[in-house]
């Protein structure tokens, strides 16, 4: 996608060459039109794959989901990253550990929100080691339900995530693709 | 906002008198569509309020925060709810005391996101003793930015979370305005 490309090249941070922060449109700020545009694009590549439900992690996933939901007229839920005090035990939950906060937590989501008849289309904002992913997906087998694919905004793709999820047989459309960074500049694929 | 009104009523479930759920459509499960309607009411409400930014928290405030954010054409900034090793020290800040979880926690916005000319529309799912949307309105001042107002998706007008707002001299408003809870049903004002 040429206008995320633009905007990663225009807007993005990148730190201590391993780090890319876009926090001026998708993970602090967000840019609702462009996320509207990126909700677009999600829906044009799985067109045709009967998708149900989106399902994201919060927090930065939300505004892709909810824009991906919109454009293909489909609920979005975002998993929570803590058991709440207003979310019931009948939940679906997976342990995700995540390696820039070095840490592990419970993602969970109702069982009444994912049912065996649900074609899943998981959303993320990141894609690194793939693990948020991966534990979304544990949660729609759980359920019973069929992950139709996964959709990224930025995979980091010299980082293992992106082939774990291939390997697991899964379909992953990103909309840019990092090959790496390099004296403060993002690289594509 | 009448259809508002009709999903709480349908959708809703009222825990123990005093818990309110609306995870259909709200805070867990998110109507794509539904929240685009909540969004484009908070505009046609702000109106003429020449708004330059969207403000909530994360997570629950998100997609009503994106969806007005797309009506009224401004960015939407989340605050996040500690913080978190991908934002940089420059950062504004507020504690929050939170009666549904019984804890306190920071809320930190990027300061490069709020400046003083920045015109400030607050937006929250739920207005209970008004914590979120103080936090948030002390961010804004410390920018030297302006709250136009604060607006809420729904609130429970027998907890003191609205009136401490206006007293403090913001206006509210809220979609839906909920008098009492009785044998597990949703009484609106």
């Amino acid at each position: 996608m040429d206008l995320l490309k633009a905007k990663i090249r225009a807007e993005g941070i990148v730190i201590d060459n391993s780090l890319l922060k876009v926090d001026s449109f998708l993970n602090h700020q967000i840019d609702p039109q462009f996320m509207r545009l990126v909700g677009e694009e999600f829906a044009n590549r799985f067109q045709g794959e009967a998708v149900t439900k989106i399902l994201t992690i919060e927090a930065s996933g939300i505004a892709v989901a909810v824009m991906t939901g919109l454009a293909m007229n489909v609920p979005a839920v975002f998993a929570r990253k803590k058991k709440s005090m207003a979310t019931g035990d009948e939940v679906y939950s997976a342990k995700v550990y995540s390696f820039t906060k070095k840490e592990t937590y419970d993602v969970i989501v109702a069982k009444q929100f994912l049912s065996p008849d649900d074609r899943v289309l998981i959303i993320d904002d990141f894609l690194a080691n793939g693990e948020a992913a991966l534990g979304l997906a544990a949660i729609v087998r759980q359920a019973g339900a069929s992950v139709v694919g996964i959709g990224i905004v930025i995979e980091k793709s010299f980082q293992p995530g992106a082939e774990k999820l291939k390997r697991a047989g899964y379909r992953v459309e990103s909309l840019a693709r990092i090959a790496s960074f390099s004296r403060g500049q993002v690289n594509f694929l």
